[in-house]
């Protein structure tokens, strides 16, 4: 009763929008966690309920990323903690990314077992020597909010379920004397050496459990707090510190620590609770975290899910779920594409994640605690991959929590002692990851679009602004003063030189919207600095140097130093989502641009090439188009700028299905927070925002037969497609509210405002 | 002006007392911080105010816990950071125990320097090998809240001052391009093996440096945070992480974090700052401290110290000590009585320590942030040895901050996993040093003379019971199930028993206040439980073993491994001060007892024994009688309880010159937190409380020519002495208020509701 309440309560938080087309449908079936989790999705299956902060979720391996004093590079396929090649798991870990290129997280890694005590995991080959169990996938169930398994080796079967802070397990025992719940604070994901900076238990009573783990790695100083609670007493626990470095053990060899002490801390602990258990009893544990303090956890326990209904738990959860698919309902008649879609609204529904306590209270870049007044706080912001659509995405679906997402950016900004808006922004760290300041497309966007409130406009345009003038920051300075970065004094300087002349574009369109026409002078001019890098000789963007001379070694199809990061000249090349018209032009008009950007589908890539790419498969590349990574994520729309439009959609049809398919190994590759689903969002609809900051769309081929969006200002917006077939890729026309488009070029305040757009297909162009 | 005003609110957040007998004196200039700095004093000679959170004094080493992989003994004469006979100063550090036997602390070491940049500390041999520079005692001035010295090698002078909560230096710099200030981080007094824990800096801009220092050892998890503010920008700056425990690089190679990067964090960080100073310039710095958060730090540097004026600020610092010294003004003709007595007055008001910040907020236990609500929290509560007379002290001169104490320890409790009253109380963790639950007779005795207010009395005995009660402490199961703790399961086993013995009794007589004659009659029952560990055959407490028997093995010299702590049979045998009067009577009567107790002043002590206590000097023994450790403190009073109070008289007088010198090596042991001092205070004074927890004082001989007691209450108790000298140590009479004292002791309630004691003085007995 109390939960159901607590439901209604948490469904009420969410951004309301009417209900219109309420959809009778279970959408909630088509959305496969599983999706993503072989190969090189690098996404999870557990449990978790939008923008959550815990990701409860299964670990079948957590790598030391140093074997024998060397990099591990198979650390790599671990980002997400699952592999669903492999047969075992190790435990039930709270936080994970979502599809990143490195990671993180893991924490409070929870296992159930049975028999004799055994307090190291043992290996994937025997698990048998340690705490970890054999499954099977066919004993194995993936819904959103929703994990089962069932252990082999301890014939337990686990359940995992999640309201936004609180893990939720339920574990089926068998008769046992012996039964016992590992939690594991040595477990993380992508271990370093000595990762664990330390770690802190209180065992407050024979249920209640806090404290926390500290680490430092990707993100340098990153503490996370836990309050764990059991639906039965445990009647005994211990631990043990695999750490050299001990407490000061002066006084307290008057207690046996290793047992049934209450106060430990140490930098490598694994801690074991004892049960006896009946046939088919439940134990249930709910882990609730904070990144602010065990008392902070604790407070998020008893509001969030303060009983043991863990079905209810559940039902919350996936009614969340509900909500949030719903906001799109597509149609088609092949359940695959509703799989798809659903699986890809899922996962662009996973991160950023919330990152405050129900209090509102947060740990900020300072490390000190600060309140989110009147808006949620998120983190992990994986900018130079989530500029592009996913956020441009949430500017649609969720404007709500995308202005709160602004305005976490702003408060990082301000905590910021290098006076920049997050680059990689990853529980109260900079990570620097990546390049560019991709915060810039992201505000600008929301701001431009009225989805941050007009009086945070001056202050989002000052951040931006200094943000691009931190002359220490990669290039920047010479940026500045050359008009390109320079190869020799900075890597991968092509790309940063793009990257930086379109964020710098968004900027002066902020500025002129502000009518502050000194900053939007200052930064168109510098929009146009993609010019600098293009070798007109080749046609190719090329690295510089220094002295104002291209680089005479270049390779155009290797990502490997040749100026480019994630991407080579090829794709990179075609990147100035800012003024695709003045490219072409640059390149020689539609003439040579068109079989140019016709040749990148359907050159031959030699094997080489596809070995330099860690995290794509070779699945994720057409030709010599990499839609595995980001740099190219635009490029299929590119012929809307040429005579060609028809060729997108050609394009756009071909990706879709090649790229995206609901089983394990289905993308091809990392879906990186959600940008790779984003895209096959907005694709699937029939179109992309191909520069953020702009107020259109490029219209491409929707893939379903009909969607409705369904706005939170209540309004919808019908998608409509006559004639839909996987033969009729081609737009033979499209009507807007009944007004046929000249110009394959959708704006978002049609969008926005609800009607509805008639596309109708055709087998030919 | 600002500061002045602050100065004064200072002043009125101390608590008030009628100024009555308003002294014209400057008491402050017989207090000599560098009193106890040679040999085993363990005292530091730095700048701090009354119970201060900052204690800013010189190191002049910072040994290693271990060299060459082994325990390093000379460690142990660094618990305070500073020894006299050192030759070079490393640095100055902002936290340090007084008097304690083992240390910790020496949180952000700074040091100025001159010259070519050096990051390392040098060595004692070859300063000139590092940042640390030779000094010279004739240029060096110590005061309470004052310090100063002239750095030799660097050619500057520095001076120390402080508020509460903030460390203010000067530094008199010489013309120089090549001007620093050291930060280092790696720093810390009792440094164990990779005591670090962590270490987090950000440069917030050109005069603002915060960050915090995480350290385990003594406490195994102590974060404490600064916020550092410079009178002038420095011009550049830059760090050294001497860690392999490195931040993730990968994402970071594009920034030279060494120089001018400002978000640093690391297990090993040392930082510079860099300067151009002209001839004779002034730099300052604030350090303000914090154990909540760098915000907290930096808001307690705005309330306390918002502007740069030196002078006020040691002004401040001089008119509190001022303000607790003149709670006792005593009178004599000589000014090493004075030095000697004020010196003492100083030592017992430095410690237990604030710790809480400006706006109430502390950590606990659970690390959790607290509010103080109507209270002053502290730490560094060395309860076994400041049980005896140290909180006694201030039950008479502090009620006020004694209650506070007693509040601090009740919310230590309150937040203790194992539901213990503090043993050792230490910033945020209990480090469980020495024996006994001496809480019990601080909290007892402050309830009982009415320190603590009466609606407190109840919450306070349940938390003593509890205490008493904690099976798993210590020894106490087996206490509670045989009577005694038996040597053969919990070592150290007689002083044990003996005291939980006292504590019980503490216990006792708040149940019988409160009318639990349940409890009382139980505890009573246990304050009998010293007679179990009584061996009537040899007349001396003895190790029992589980079996019943006293262990055969057994030296009523040596301290070593005897069941005994810090003290032998001995001394420890006549610990049972909650009835001496019963002691004697098992010991055979006054008969067998007096000339017992005159050979233990007078004995002939084997050199070995000398050898075997590392935490007192020679000189801290006469005879037998070890004054040097606490265990035998009350012993020389117990001639009070024979026909021959008088013996008591002339060995207090003799312990008193022979034990307390107004020189650096004038301490015969470690001050222990202000308790030796504290017996100096009573003792001087004609009175000593045998029994904390008693109402009554057992009456010395006063060393005074006369002493007013300023009270809080606004009362005096003025104590004339008639006929004093060094050689008229015998009381020949005692009147209290014109009425004959017939018994040799002395009501706390009389001294508080005020009057006089005239002792009349003679050359015999």
């Amino acid at each position: 009763m109390k939960l159901l309440l607590l439901a209604a309560l948490l469904l009420a938080t969410v951004p309301t929008f009417a209900q219109k087309a309420k959809p009778t449908e279970n959408l909630v079936q088509y959305a496969k966690p599983l999706v993503g989790t072989a190969r090189m999705g690098h996404t999870y299956p557990g449990a978790t309920v939008p923008f959550g902060m815990v990701q409860l979720s299964p670990d079948t391996d957590t790598l030391s990323y140093e074997q024998n004093g060397k990099y591990n590079p198979r650390v790599y396929e671990y980002c997400a903690g699952y592999q669903y090649a492999d047969k075992t798991i190790v435990g039930f870990s709270h936080t994970h990314f979502s599809g990143t290129g490195h990671s993180d997280l893991g924490d409070f890694l929870l296992m159930p077992t049975t028999g004799p005590l055994q307090l190291n995991p043992g290996t994937a080959d025997q698990p048998e020597r340690g705490f970890r169990s054999r499954f099977s996938h066919q004993n194995e169930v993936a819904e959103p909010a929703y994990y089962r398994v069932k252990l082999d080796d301890h014939n337990i079967v686990a359940e995992l379920t999640a309201s936004n802070r609180v893990g939720m397990h339920q574990y089926t025992f068998p008769q046992s004397e012996q039964a016992h719940i590992i939690l594991d604070l040595t477990a993380g994901i992508y271990n370093y050496p000595d990762k664990n900076v330390w770690t802190f238990v209180r065992v407050e009573n024979d249920t209640l459990v806090t404290g926390y783990r500290q680490t430092h790695g990707w993100a340098r100083t990153r503490t996370e707090y836990f309050a764990m609670s059991f639906s039965k007493p445990f009647v005994s626990y211990g631990s043990r510190n695999l750490s050299k470095k001990q407490v000061y053990r002066g006084f307290w060899g008057r207690f046996d620590q290793t047992k049934n002490f209450p106060e430990l801390a140490g930098e490598q602990l694994r801690l074991f609770f004892d049960f006896k258990t009946t046939a088919g009893e439940k134990v249930k544990v709910k882990m609730a975290l904070s990144g602010v303090s065990t008392e902070g956890a604790l407070r998020n326990m008893r509001a969030e899910v303060p009983g043991w209904d863990f079905e209810a738990v559940k039902r919350a959860g996936q009614a969340l779920w509900q909500q949030e698919l719903s906001k799109v309902v597509v149609e088609s008649p092949k359940r695959v594409d509703k799989e798809n879609f659903y699986t890809a609204m899922y996962h662009a529904a996973l991160s950023p994640t919330t990152y405050m306590d129900v209090d509102g209270q947060y740990r900020g870049l300072d490390q000190n605690i600060h309140k989110a007044e009147g808006f949620t706080n998120y983190t992990s912001f994986s900018l130079w991959d989530t500029y592009r659509a996913l956020h441009p995405l949430y500017n649609l679906l969720q404007p709500k929590r995308n202005a709160d997402m602004v305005q976490s950016m702003l408060a990082h900004f301000d905590q910021s002692t290098m006076h920049m808006l997050p680059i990689w922004s990853h529980y109260a760290n900079e990570n620097w990851c990546m390049i560019g300041y991709h915060s810039v497309p992201v505000i600008v966007d929301a701001v431009l679009k009225g989805v941050v409130p007009a009086d945070q406009a001056q202050r989002a345009l000052d951040a931006c602004v200094t943000t691009a003038h931190q002359q220490r920051y990669d290039g920047i300075g010479l940026y500045e003063q050359l008009g390109y970065v320079p190869e020799d004094k900075s890597g991968a300087s092509v790309s940063k030189t793009l990257e930086y002349a379109y964020d710098d574009w968004c900027i002066a369109q902020l500025a002129r919207k502000l009518g502050k026409t000194d900053i939007e002078a200052e930064f168109s001019k510098r929009a146009q600095n993609w010019q600098n890098v293009y070798d007109a000789r080749i046609n190719f963007m090329r690295p510089r140097l220094a002295d104002g001379s291209f680089r005479p070694r270049f390779d155009v199809l290797s990502t490997h130093d040749q100026g480019f990061i994630e991407g080579n000249a090829w794709n990179y090349s075609l990147y100035v989502p800012q003024d695709p018209a003045a490219l072409i032009a640059k390149m020689g008009g539609e003439k040579k641009f068109l079989p140019h950007l016709d040749s990148l589908f359907t050159m031959h890539l030699p094997d080489k090439f596809f070995a330099e790419t860690e995290d794509i498969t070779r699945d994720g590349i057409i030709g010599n188009y990499v839609h595995g990574n980001e740099p190219a994520h635009h490029v299929a729309y590119l012929y809307n700028w040429t005579s060609q439009p028809y060729q997108t959609q050609a394009r756009v049809r071909m990706i879709l299905p090649k790229m995206y398919r609901p089983t394990p190994d289905g993308l091809g590759g990392n879906d990186d927070c959600g940008q790779m689903s984003a895209w096959y969002i907005f694709s699937a609809l029939g179109f992309y925002p191909v520069a953020p900051g702009s107020p259109e769309y490029a219209l491409g081929s929707p893939a379903v037969y009909g969607a409705t969006i369904n706005l939170e200002n209540g309004n919808a917006f019908r998608i409509t497609v006559k004639n839909q077939s996987d033969r009729n890729v081609y737009v033979k026309e499209a009507r807007l509210n009944g007004q046929k488009l000249t110009r394959p070029f959708l704006q978002y305040a049609d969008v926005v405002k609800g009607g509805e757009l008639v596309f109708t297909m055709a087998g030919k162009p």
